[in-house]
């Protein structure tokens, strides 16, 4: 369960925060960027991608994959130790925030997750003497399947399997579309794929098999995340503005974006959740930074995400969110309970009273209360969203409220929010210098 | 040895970029400047931290230290296999970084270094069950000796030993100021302590015992990181702004903030660097964020600073940082070297040409080329440092060249560099929301 408090942005001065009129103002656009929306017929939050009924239809197509995938998972479970993802961007963040939203409570008899975001010699070097490679399998994600750093990943694993003198259909499996490198390689050596649906993005991709296959293999209940994500799509398609909580969210980054908040800070009070901020970082900037809007005209639009961590971070940044320029919005997510409860047995001492009888989780949480107070005071706008509980469905809620919301915003913004035209020119200047190199 | 190239400030469109002469304009600053930083007493440059000649005078306070760390480091080789700091902020992100720089290339009978440094209770109850208590070190960090987070994790994790029948002073150890509950602590226990010393603030502290006893610990050289400190101090006292690195480092980071690039992305390409971005991140978010000028005027100034990895955040980042606002100063961060070259295998494919006898190092690199490429293209202000290879040496000149700039910056801004205000507000409400609670 899922709820968004903005109270705060009615309580500082209006030049920095909003009031309920102001966010009823853009309330009538809803139905019409709804239907924006679906005009641009990305998968995201499609029968195609989420099911339409997960209890019900077993012809339905999302169905099969989250049954074949369910499959593969258990058909391995005891065969490997380490789940190694060649994915960068969308093939990998989504794994990394489920990997450490869960990682550590599944445990038992699933391997470790491990996922090689970087072509670091160094870190390529570490992640194979890590490993037993006759207990690895190695998950290749890459949706053209032809990513310059994971085709390079995977051939030198490839070798390295080899070389070793492994069966390679027994170390590989690919996610990847219909085309490209990896798919022909597929083909060649029959190796098992799973398919990235053509219509969405990867930094929409976390409940196709691009996460859901790594999560399916550490034990992670892919049906649990699928059911939250939804039940928050039914919430993502209501045309009631007061329901409607990605819309609500990003009619709060898009309004607050005309007064100035070009920065959107996400500021988890939980460790588990850290890494849902870094998936997020992608998320709104590839989204929102555009330099066109739709009808061509130059724009240079875009806000700029930050991952904080609570209470970690009040000891690095709260200082500048406190006292530097009030260019942020703060996006408070929280867990209602811990895993653990975990007393602190403090002595008898005067200058300790205030932290007799307490626990770290209640500590943590009067922390964020004490961020966002000063915040308050110091007329800043922030919006705390919580969860009942780091679970599977809660989970699956948060990613579809940050789609959809990112999806609104793209509307509000006038901006396509599912290209990214700008990424190409670096990589053709990469590629002129590889070719330029002296051989 | 660093280096830092400014040449495409120069490339790029005069609104966006810097020109040699308006990089001289301010140069004459320097030496008024670096008087006033002298004003300020601050240690973090001083013979006092740093050691007026590492290889000389035996009475030197700094030398002292320095022996006394690796003394004891020294001595307790091979008693424990986990380091545990509790330490936060300035306590944490420094021993951080020198643990992703170094800790996978010292390896062998050195304990692994385990930071923790947050209060979440899930958090809290992993780190205990992935110790053997026995064989474990507590380093426990608080300058104040009553930073709420530290204290209440001493007093749980010093219930933990004496639970397990174990001799606290076996197990603790503790860096901590002249006074506070820890000082009182240690007094009456007989735990070991390390200094720090008052003229230091915690984001300046990475080179004294704060960083260097977790370093030595884990077999870091820490002779090697204040030696190259050392020589960027040097450089930082120059009072010609054509060798003084830190100074020209602050006059870029100055000069493009009146050109609106509030935000530094400091963008390393090399994963061991990524946590120097977020120990940079604290030193210039706290040194900068600031509501009042020295004069008492309200400025609400501050640089946002930004952590990315390269190449990872390419496929995050760069769309927004192509073509978002443009508000943004880039500072790569790069090693001339990797400890290991790991060539790319790719099979004769006419469309794979380009990955034809490269190196995964190669290629990180000419994807850093074509990032910042990119970016001169469409006008984006980007600088870079580089170091000859992530060693002890290397990274001490890297520290102190940050420091040093930062210090610079204050004066530029026309604000205390060294103090941090605005923190106590949120600790009051969370002080107070502890006290109202119902016992």
């Amino acid at each position: 369960m899922i709820s968004l408090s903005t109270t705060a942005l009615n309580k500082i001065h209006p030049s920095h925060g909003l009031s309920p009129a102001e966010l009823d103002s853009v309330a009538p656009r809803l139905p019409k960027y709804l239907q924006n929306i679906h005009n641009r017929q990305q998968g995201f939050y499609s029968d195609e991608v989420l099911g339409s009924s997960l209890a019900s239809s077993v012809d339905d197509s999302a169905e099969e994959l989250f049954e074949k995938i369910q499959f593969f998972a258990d058909s391995v479970e005891g065969k490997y130790e380490s789940i190694v993802v060649l994915g960068i961007g969308g093939s990998s963040l989504g794994s990394i925030a489920l990997r450490e939203a869960f990682g550590h409570s599944v445990g038992g008899t699933f391997p470790e997750l491990i996922v090689l975001d970087n072509i670091d010699p160094d870190l390529i070097t570490e992640t194979l003497e890590s490993v037993e490679l006759e207990k690895t399998l190695f998950l290749v994600i890459s949706k053209s399947g032809g990513t310059p750093e994971i085709i390079s990943e995977y051939f030198f694993f490839s070798k390295v399997i080899k070389d070793a003198q492994l069966p390679v259909r027994q170390h590989f499996v690919f996610i990847t579309g219909p085309k490209g490198i990896l798919r022909e390689e597929a083909n060649e050596k029959g190796i098992q794929t799973f398919p990235i649906p053509e219509n969405v993005g990867g930094r929409f991709s976390v409940l196709t098999s691009v996460g859901l296959l790594p999560a399916a293999l550490v034990g992670i209940d892919i049906r649990k995340l699928i059911r939250g994500a939804k039940k928050m799509r039914d919430i993502f398609l209501n045309k009631d503005a007061k329901v409607n909580l990605p819309f609500q969210l990003a009619s709060i980054q898009y309004l607050l974006l005309q007064k100035k908040k070009n920065i959107n800070v996400m500021y988890p009070y939980a460790h588990k959740l850290y890494r849902v901020a870094d998936w997020f970082r992608q998320l709104l900037a590839e989204s929102t930074g555009k330099r066109h809007a739709e009808n061509g005209e130059e724009v240079f639009t875009g806000i700029t995400p930050i991952a904080a961590l609570g209470a970690t971070d009040q000891h690095s940044q709260n200082q500048l969110y406190f006292e530097g320029p009030n260019d942020k919005l703060f996006l408070f997510v929280k867990s209602e309970s811990f895993e653990n409860t975990v007393h602190i047995p403090v002595p008898k001492r005067k200058n300790l009273e205030y932290l007799k009888d307490t626990d770290f989780g209640e500590l943590l949480l009067l922390e964020m209360e004490g961020t966002k107070g000063a915040l308050t005071e110091v007329d800043r706008p922030h919006i705390t969203i919580s969860i009942s509980s780091i679970s599977e469905e809660d989970i699956g809620e948060l990613f579809l409220l940050f789609e959809g919301a990112t999806a609104f915003l793209g509307e509000f913004l006038n901006i396509n929010a599912f290209d990214q035209p700008g990424v190409e020119l670096s990589k053709n200047i990469t590629r002129e210098l590889l070719l330029k190199r002296k051989k």
